[in-house]
């Protein structure tokens, strides 16, 4: 594969950060910029060997990339891309990292007049309790998937590089459009972090309770797992994908309105179906699935 | 503490295997009678050293015991109790293990005219994805709780001795009455399960997005781990604690419809104080506490 000459990595955390540093590993690029406002993040950085360089102003970190990796927040990324879009080569590619991808597209289109054709909006799987460039892991897409959502007019080779680089760092890509990305994640990583936020905001909010915090074990904790998360990473979230959350919301309202309506009734059969085909069906696509 | 001359098991499962198998290693019961229907199950206990000598039929199982432990579904426990009742030795005392505890405790009132004073209700808060007497592990209970939840008129001396069972194998004790218990569990654990399997259940049928469990990363797996659990068990505990459960299900779905409310209005400032309040809570409560 074609040497990257120089990577630059805007948002030198998690994602970006276990991205190069695999790529520097595998000799598959010459030179890492990283690009932050947090000057001690960014020396940790050269200090850790993930990025060569370091640049505070994102207008210089990108002179000479070939290609740029956009791994800020979610309502960052189109705002930066304005502001970078001057001072890229005349062929860089840019690909970015965020959860949702076609409020991205439709900010960085409003934003530049169009969608730029080097552009490959992408959102890789991946992510761990710990965050910043300390928790950086080259083997973090080892096994996990990357997907890439290209418009019709986006640039074929500039696809390829993305789709190639991904897989080079271990992860599996998949491509989809924008819109079917955003129903899938809503569906299966949005709303389940919302639901989780959720349960732990009402037991919360009832003191009348007590602490019921104390008496709950290993089941609790893996299913509130996920409210753990950032909150200001899932604000961004939930608000740029807001419609297509919106609509599984209301969906899954209509699932406990049916099991409310089950255990009103004392409905034994009827429960013991629907609990029965989500096992069956857990078990066989996230317990029994292939690595 | 006293030894236990005879304790019988009825259901020799994991939980019940446990117990007994842990009280063996410390000395404190001389004979272990394990009792269930399955007979290649209670052969294998023996060859595990879990039970001493395994009956078939409870009202056999239980002469001349001490303690007898009904580790049977939620749903058998009263039934059982009142076949073996007429063979209790009288200073025999009785424990359950259900996850519900006002149903079972109002099952034997009703079946037996009332809820003898020898009857300790309890809830072991520990679990396993593997089942059954292979699973059996003497230090399941080690910093794990179990709740007792006696009567007014039950016998002090009764919850003592069980009480110091189960400190003896490692667990918490805490007492509590039966209502609050379903309450907290309720709360804490039936919902959680309930939702769960209403996630997998909707997403298996909206076949219209294709198999989106192909899409699914570590965070889905914990949230919906609780959905692989066995589901007639799971069809007992919503029934037995149906109107407490129905209670909680009510107030999730409030905090649902203002989560709905919130992405409609895409009021970005709302959803990042619930998302912080809630990952405030679950750090302070479950991360960081004491183990």
């Amino acid at each position: 594969m074609q040497t990257l000459q120089r990577l630059t990595v805007i948002g030198v955390g998690l994602i970006g950060s276990s991205f190069a540093l695999k790529l520097k590993q595998l000799g598959l690029v010459d030179e890492v910029v990283g690009c932050g406002r947090n000057r001690v993040n960014l020396i940790r950085a050269i200090e850790l060997g993930v990025i060569d360089r370091a640049e505070s102003d994102p207008t210089l970190a990108v002179a000479d990339a070939d290609l740029v990796l956009l791994a800020v927040p979610l309502g960052s990324i189109a705002p930066i891309y304005r502001r970078i879009q001057p001072y890229l080569s005349r062929n860089a590619i840019v690909t970015d990292v965020g959860s949702a991808k076609a409020s991205v597209i439709s900010e960085i289109a409003g934003l530049l007049g169009e969608c730029p054709a080097n552009f490959v909006p992408g959102h890789p799987i991946a992510g761990r309790e710990r965050s910043g460039v300390e928790a950086a892991d080259s083997e973090l897409y080892q096994q996990h998937r990357v997907i890439l959502t290209p418009l019709t007019h986006t640039n074929t080779e500039a696809i390829t590089r993305v789709s190639q680089l991904w897989q080079a760092v271990g992860a599996q890509v998949s491509m989809m459009t924008a819109s079917y990305h955003d129903e899938v994640f809503a569906a299966t990583s949005h709303l389940p972090h919302l639901l989780a936020f959720a349960l732990v905001d009402m037991l919360n909010e009832h003191p009348e309770l007590g602490n019921v915090f104390q008496y709950t074990a290993g089941g609790f904790r893996d299913f509130t797992r996920i409210a753990s998360s950032d909150a200001a990473m899932w604000r961004d979230i939930a608000i740029q994908n807001h419609s297509a959350i919106l609509k599984w919301l209301e969906a899954y309202q209509a699932e406990l309105d049916k099991l409310a309506e089950l255990l009103n009734k004392q409905d034994a059969t009827e429960l013991h179906q629907l609990f029965t085909a989500a096992k069956t069906a857990r078990d066989a696509h996230i317990v029994n699935r292939a690595p």
